[in-house]
């Protein structure tokens, strides 16, 4: 029998959460002086509401959860924060269809950062700073899913990272999620106002700076600005959100442990290297290609590459230069680097560092067994051997991943699209990117997508951020039997 | 030791057996009254002088051949065969550049089908002949690779068939490929010549006639005429080519088993099911789309349909209607279907529909294997339970595909192509389709590509045909070892 009561006790103590999240808006509007400040109020108000009745009558439920009740509470977790996040942009008039308004929260909690608004300057500071949030609440989300309760689904070969996270017993579901939650939001935390600071000396305004590290730290890319990170031209601005976003692409583990002064463990991180190394190497083809192709000076060239690069892998989506306008081979190579996504652990989506660098190693070791087809031979990483069990659910979830960006690409062709812009657009949400390619550039929105298209590709932001098992298992009959 | 002699005098053989076939083009340029039979003549006695010597000096060799060599002989075989199937259009100078005269004869051993000729109908008889004549040899040449060599090599999956060849034991290399050999050449002959007279009935001239059945039967898709088969507007013609199209791409195995008449086994054969369930659900959709968008009767549109379904999914891309001209999604439906390929033991090239299948399955599988982590889920193919090892084969030769896919996309894109001719270029050599997308769509040919991505595309065309596996292996330092 599921638990259907702790359920919705647990998802109603979560909506309170975001209700007095909406109210951190209140404030916003009053410095502002802007009118609006009810329509937090309203929202929030109405959220707590529901969220508390729910967690109220539910408050006697039995505690015991199991593999199963997680599935559901993260699932519906991720689609009820989408639905109430609606409420701000739909009551003050900001985004009147509910389609858009959903497709623009979901894009937020995801932290994907794809777009319906052909205006972004025209919303209130209150709605901003709302379109910020839903990205910093679902980085934090991020997190703790990735860290404390995907390990222990097994899902997609994220149960490497059980022996990872440190201080930490994995015999019960609540405490360890309470104790890791608590101390990787504390390092999630001291980024984001870090970042807040720095942008603030290199000359943004308080409110562009909060609202980019929130959307920076949860590698989310939404900006307060249309031209996104392009409309400031200052290199220091750039460089700092790009070591920001390196950082929010990182295990938070890692980041732990560099906060206590473990380097070792970082630099002995096997994911860590490979991220620091495609970076470093990506950075530097395209960079050259910018050089060669374009009016630059050297530092510009490699300014532009670093922070398109380092934008796209960590899946944050920020952009400083359209790629499609430079030479195509680049632009193609921008498309590659979407198939990579940040760590393992991390705010980053995408198939994550850590199953690229298994599926390669993997491949070169499928030549070796062809040579020695009677040896075992596993792979290897972070310094161990790994289980063949742990491989299989790796190139299961990369299957995966794969066809679901091949059908959903027919879909949204089936819609009239070309085939740049439906492979473009799929790859990028299913990612949790942001910009894509074709009409879904960077130099464009989504808002021109059919209402279907747009329901869709925010099933399939919502698929892609919760590592795709955790929502399709609730569409497997086997999951609703006994 | 590495059995060179043994090597050298197997590829000596077949060098003589190659030599022998380009004579077959001097009765035809006599028919003809054409003069360029000397070319012939050369070209087929300097091979079989090179090829002979080879063998002469080798044949006492010992005979015990490896897995090791087996993998040698299979590339360099190819190889061979495409540098010295060279000759007769370098000296005749219909293809006077050496690497467009590489790239059109790999393209016909490897049954691509993909061309530099800008105007094919200017060619001489026995030129046409020769070109269509390699898509055959190439055909039979898969034949053998796939169901007696490449099983024994444990490659990508193929062991599963080994149980399935009729007939045949599987402990000495030599007396089984000779004997599985004979069985199933002789129903690729009886195939072709049956082929043949239909298409003569039909209305199409004899010369045609066999051209078109060589390169149909070995799923190639060279055609004599600059327009493919949209030259012949007989619905009679199009539906024989259907036909045999389908049987090319069907596991010769079940052909020896249905010309026996055994045809529960064919029925019963899973990935049987599976090839005419895709190519019917495909055809009735793209055929849809055709009837819905263009000014067709539902009789033309389901024949265009299937025309083309059948022509991507088995790899051979003859073409009776432009699939870029048609509305955007059907285009990408086409493309789609390029991951397909015909049947594990045809001639068909791609990925396969006994990996396809699997691949989806196993997918599947791992949802319930999320449900029930403790429970050990085997794939299920063909009423048996597959070893987890053939999974996991199967698994890492798709990964292997996409990867090279990718990458080679961004070397094309290297060149100055668009996204959709770079993965246009690439998936279709390397499933040894034939038409790709963009540039290199069906109204183009590969000419306008540089030379260096031509030798690169006929690179790619040897690997996509040898199962990858076969060519790359080669190229890791473990094979070279002790």
């Amino acid at each position: 029998m599921l638990n259907t009561r702790m359920i919705v006790n647990i998802l109603g103590f979560l909506l309170v959460i975001e209700g007095l999240f909406m109210f951190l808006s209140i404030p916003v509007t009053l410095i502002y002086g802007e009118s609006d400040f009810t329509v937090f109020l309203i929202s929030g108000g109405i959220t707590i509401l529901i969220g508390g009745i729910s967690w109220f009558f539910t408050r006697d439920a039995q505690k015991n959860l199991y593999r199963r009740e997680g599935y559901i509470i993260v699932t519906l977790g991720w689609l009820l924060f989408s639905l109430f996040g609606t409420l701000p942009f739909i009551i003050s008039g900001s985004i009147p269809s509910f389609t858009n308004a959903f497709f623009e929260t979901m894009s937020g909690f995801t932290t994907t950062g794809a777009s319906i608004l052909d205006d972004i300057e025209s919303l209130s500071h209150g709605i901003l700073f709302w379109r910020s949030i839903t990205q910093w609440i679902g980085g934090m989300g991020m997190i703790v899913l990735s860290l404390a309760i995907l390990p222990l689904l097994g899902i997609g070969g994220m149960q490497l990272f059980i022996a990872e996270v440190p201080g930490v017993t994995y015999d019960k579901l609540h405490p360890r999620i309470r104790g890791t939650a608590a101390r990787l939001w504390l390092i999630y935390i001291i980024f984001t106002v870090s970042e807040i600071i720095l942008l603030w000396i290199a000359g943004m305004d308080v409110f562009d700076a909060v609202c980019h590290s929130f959307t920076t730290m949860a590698t989310g890319g939404y900006s307060t600005k249309q031209a996104s990170i392009a409309y400031w031209d200052s290199p220091f601005i750039q460089y700092i959100i790009i070591v920001f976003m390196i950082v929010a692409g990182t295990n938070f583990t890692l980041s732990y442990f560099a906060l206590h002064f473990r380097f070792d463990k970082v630099y002995n991180n096997e994911e860590f290297r490979y991220y620091i190394g495609f970076i470093f190497v990506f950075t530097l083809i395209i960079g050259l290609g910018l050089f060669m192709s374009l009016d630059l000076n050297p530092e510009e060239a490699f300014r532009i590459s670093l922070f398109q690069v380092v934008s796209i892998i960590t899946t944050t989506g920020f952009i400083t230069s359209d790629y499609l306008s430079w030479i195509s081979v680049l632009g193609v190579f921008i498309f590659f680097l979407m198939f990579f996504g940040g760590s393992a652990g991390s705010t980053g989506g995408g198939v994550k560092i850590m199953r690229v660098v298994l599926l390669i190693k993997n491949s070169a070791l499928e030549l070796k067994r062809l040579i020695h087809p009677n040896a075992v031979i596993p792979v290897r990483f972070n310094h161990q051997l790994l289980d063949s069990q742990i491989t299989t659910n790796v190139l299961a979830f990369i299957s995966f991943y794969l066809i679901i960006i091949v059908i959903s690409m027919l879909g949204m062709s089936a819609l009239g699209y070309d085939l740049d812009t439906s492979l473009g657009a799929v790859t990028t949400c299913i990612g949790n990117i942001g910009p894509g390619f074709g009409e879904v550039g960077p130099a464009f929105n989504f808002n021109h997508v059919p209402d279907i298209g747009k329901w869709f590709l925010s099933f399939l932001m919502m698929v892609g951020r919760l590592e795709i098992f955790t929502v399709l298992v609730l569409f497997s009959p086997n999951f609703w039997k006994k």
